[in-house]
């Protein structure tokens, strides 16, 4: 398999904007999945400095030959108004992290964090419908996994954070999308849950603990965790020595850039499908 | 040799700005440059609108990992006042077609397509200093290669070009800068040539004959064609035929290639030094 694009002329562009911009890994990734589906595009790093994220955005939502982009931290929110037309999720936590242009010129944009997760849920073949969801973290991915999760059907959410400003804000956000769901601020876990999820920044630190006061796991109960790290989390510890299955930050990160990739490109052929190469 | 560059999120950034851009070739010539040299940089095609110019280019120089711009038509003259820095030649005649990002973050910009004509020439060990020369066409590619010859030593330079104001105005332009230069308007070819170049658009098209009254050449004339085209020009068959050497468009081309690239990146190595590949 290439992961290397040959750029010509005719080549057609898609950026990731961020500041910093040098550690992300969307320009290998999707410049890979593009060269599999046999698409001529690459997608190169823009480092927009923040302070002048206003100008530098449209200006690059009008070259000829840009056809998406990516958004990463800390545009995600800053990006939405130069959206023409947002998803759902977009819309329901005022954020996103991909737009693509559409034939008649307008962008539309929405929001893949939690799609993501979802999406590398169901690539493991677990069922989220109906499911009794513990979450640690209100801040971005927290709000994009609990809009996707209210989405896909979960019964409840539990939403664990310090910050009970932004517990109640997006309790209230997802009420109004999505009123078959329970939503409410938690403290902890309670017998009545059969799903797990950090979705707060514990565990990027190798000598993090657990999210919370979680404690024993009964083994059907499945666990998430949006940290990515070498080895596995205290919570994906745990987790495995309860016997429970587990969704980690790399499923996740892989059912996005599949969720990305559908989105920029519809039609494109799934990853895998080019097995010759 | 590869001509295929991995693109991350630490790859620095190159783009040529143009309205078309589908037809450039630098992506291609200039990523594979980059990785011959080891450098972990490709050259993106950005489609300019022309009417969005004055607002897309300070955006795009302000991107972080951005470190230089190629500038094709129609966009040579009007890029000149971004650049807070300029080179002898695009001073001299007024358009830029390379800008490089300082240590300081200032912008140096100058004009390649006349020291790419030079470069050419004595890539095939060709003498230009006391060269008197008659060129046809005053356009952009004529003031850059008159620039250029003049910077070269050349004795004198006749102009032929059906537009007297801008023969006139590259006099003018030239004269001050190169007043050991002889430059005039000129209408056709007399004995005291030793050198004749076309940089007007003849020879583009596949029935176009040559670009002025040449008669025949003297076997020491050597003999130039901007014009590059699948088979020889009219004017280069005339060279041939008459035993001179000859500067071809691609020579050119190619000559112009290795003075951006020492542009870009000073202390790259020149092109074929990693002949291992």
């Amino acid at each position: 398999m290439t992961d290397a694009a040959k750029v010509t002329g005719a080549t057609r562009l898609y950026a990731i904007v961020g500041d910093p911009i040098a550690q992300v890994r969307s320009p290998e990734v999707f410049t890979e999945r593009f060269a599999v589906a046999d698409i001529d595009a690459v997608l190169v790093p823009a480092h927009v400095p923040a302070q002048r994220f206003d100008d530098v955005i449209p200006a690059l939502m009008a070259l000829g030959n840009l056809d998406g982009l990516l958004v990463t931290v800390p545009f995600k929110a800053r990006m939405l108004p130069f959206a023409s037309r947002l998803g759902a999720a977009a819309r329901c936590i005022g954020a996103v992290n991909a737009l693509r242009r559409e034939a008649d010129g307008s962008w539309t944009g929405d929001m893949f964090d939690g799609a993501g997760f979802v999406r590398g849920a169901e690539n493991k073949g677990e069922r989220l419908r109906g499911r009794r969801v513990l979450m640690f973290g209100a801040g971005g991915a927290g709000s994009a996994i609990a809009c996707a999760l209210a989405e896909a059907g979960v019964q409840s959410i539990g939403i664990v954070d310090p910050q009970a400003d932004r517990v109640d804000a997006l309790v209230r956000a997802l009420h109004d999308a999505f009123p078959e769901c329970k939503l409410a601020a938690a403290t902890s876990k309670t017998a009545e849950i059969d799903m797990v999820i950090n979705a707060s920044p514990v565990g990027m630190r190798p000598d993090d603990g657990l999210p919370g006061d979680i404690g024993p796991l009964p083994p059907d109960t499945l666990v998430g965790d949006v940290v990515i790290t070498q080895s596995p989390t205290a919570l994906i510890r745990h987790a495995l020595a309860n016997g429970c299955r587990c969704i980690t930050g790399r499923d996740m990160h892989a059912g996005q850039v599949d969720a990305i990739m559908n989105f920029l490109v519809p039609g494109a052929p799934p990853a895998g499908s080019a097995s010759g190469h």
